[in-house]
């Protein structure tokens, strides 16, 4: 296991400046007044392919060697980490080859192969997931980007954290959705070594709460196929990110699938923002927990935008 | 017939200031490669009270003397005016009077009632809404403020267009959705003294051309009652706005619904900004007139994101 550094994320923010947006932070009054804190929103859904998940798939794309450009590279993903290799491939010229569960949004899968991604579809579990990958991998021969569970990808997602504390001073606690951990491991790699001081909280879906299950264990429980409307967000830790959230992170906090369609749908009518039911779980679980954030000044991040605007949750039968 | 003038856009610039935000301008490199154009779309969907005329109704209601307070202010409105209004008395602590038309977006008619506005309902027509309000008026003593044709509000709204040439130099034309024509009313006042090199162009839905029939004809031509998703535009010119349009706009173009909804759809989808189906017809008027703005630099005025999310167009049978 290789752990990333403070160096590593440091040289993935200059590496992938070139090919990321630095998003904005936005506030809502009306949002504050609801919830006691002083919120501020990091806007990765405004980010380059719709997701924060376009910094650590940059990162690993542009730092791969000359002699492994021709074999690109490979990813299992749930949808954005998909999206985000094939535009970083896109980008440097090299093939993408991406294993999807069949039942990812329609939206999501047009936009991988907009981009130029090369898609496998598999069934919506783990299990297939991992056996059509190994398949693919084994055929093409091209470089593993774990969606999460990978120094370079960690390194990545860090820089956004990195931008947070730039743009808004004095954060008591920065809350971002946990699924494999991958944004909050490389909030956990910035913000333990440049701020110390701030508490990093992970917000789930308490239908696919293997990651507070597994804080509460003090050990890694995965799920096979959960189900939730927050569809980035049911993929288990792996070893990496088990190591940034036991060592790092304050607390996991759940929220019902009604509170994050009800989130999504606020945020939506109040900020005016796209973003997917996902980043709706950190303010979710902020009105569950109020006691916890009241006075104080929290960043939190909106992963990603990427929603099939046919299929709202609100709207399902 | 009273004509704003700049010193009024200034004064109003200065007084409204501590009521409104300054909204970011934000691009989309898919969407200039669509147009061929580079777009800077000035986010009003992210202003107070979720739409531009919030500028307008502050002007109005906080250069109001102090012996008019007590009877407060009232006004028709299709939407985003009542709510702007109700926020500016709010802000004020002074009675809003608003007549709505029954059939107006229940988000908009809670909204309204939020900021503390006193709704009458009226018929969808303009000569239900004008006679409702005649009572009302009456009976309240309260001071009107017209949603487009009040020199206070024109002079507020050009507050916009002012600092969307300090956000992007070298705008070679603006266009703005045209309902009444509050909004390019004042973007004319603004540009034709600081900016005269930029054209400025109004967007229309072919369903509701009143505007644009008007233009050519060289007169005001109004209709009652016309049908459009873009329902913030379905109110025609009046002396003042007409006095604008008819001597500042290079152009009217328009766009059929069809064509707003699959505008609006793709800025939801590109941009992930939440906006209303008004808001979508500069770009759909754009991508159905590629030649005249390809290779420009245009601003494009998204007036507003108070919508329905309920009820989204493209979600209805």
């Amino acid at each position: 296991m290789i752990i990333p550094t403070l160096q590593d994320m440091l040289t993935a923010r200059k590496r992938i400046a070139p090919h990321v947006h630095r998003t904005p932070v936005l506030t809502s009054s009306y949002l504050n007044g609801l919830t006691g804190a002083e919120l501020f929103f990091k806007c990765e859904n405004f980010q380059k392919a719709g997701a924060f998940k376009v910094r650590g798939a940059c990162n690993a794309v542009f730092g791969l060697p000359d002699d492994m450009l021709e074999k690109g590279v490979a990813t299992h993903s749930s949808g954005n980490h998909a999206l985000s290799l094939s535009y970083a491939a896109g980008r440097r010229g090299i093939p993408c080859h991406v294993v999807m569960p069949r039942t990812a949004p329609q939206a999501k899968k047009d936009a991988v192969q907009g981009y130029g991604g090369i898609i496998t579809e598999c069934e919506p579990s783990t299990s297939s997931r991992e056996e059509t990958f190994a398949m693919v991998e084994a055929e093409t021969g091209a470089e593993f980007v774990h969606p999460y569970n990978d120094p370079r990808v960690i390194a990545g997602q860090g820089t956004c954290s990195a931008e947070l504390i730039e743009q808004v001073e004095g954060l008591d606690a920065v809350i971002a959705p946990i699924g494999g951990g991958g944004m909050i491991s490389g909030t956990c790699l910035t913000l333990s070594n440049l701020a110390p001081d701030i508490k990093i909280y992970a917000a789930e879906p308490e239908q696919a709460d293997d990651a507070y299950r597994s804080f509460k264990a003090g050990h890694i429980i995965a799920d096979d196929a959960p189900v939730t409307v927050a569809d980035g967000l049911k993929v288990p830790l792996k070893d990496l990110t088990w190591h940034f959230v036991s060592n790092h992170v304050t607390d996991i906090l759940t929220a019902s699938e009604q509170e994050i369609i009800d989130a999504m749908k606020l945020i939506w009518k109040r900020m005016k923002i796209v973003m997917e039911p996902s980043s709706a779980v950190p303010l979710a679980t902020i009105l569950k927990n109020k006691e916890a954030f009241a006075g104080k000044r929290v960043g939190v991040i909106i992963t990603g935008g990427n929603v099939d605007l046919d299929a709202l949750p609100w709207m399902e039968k």
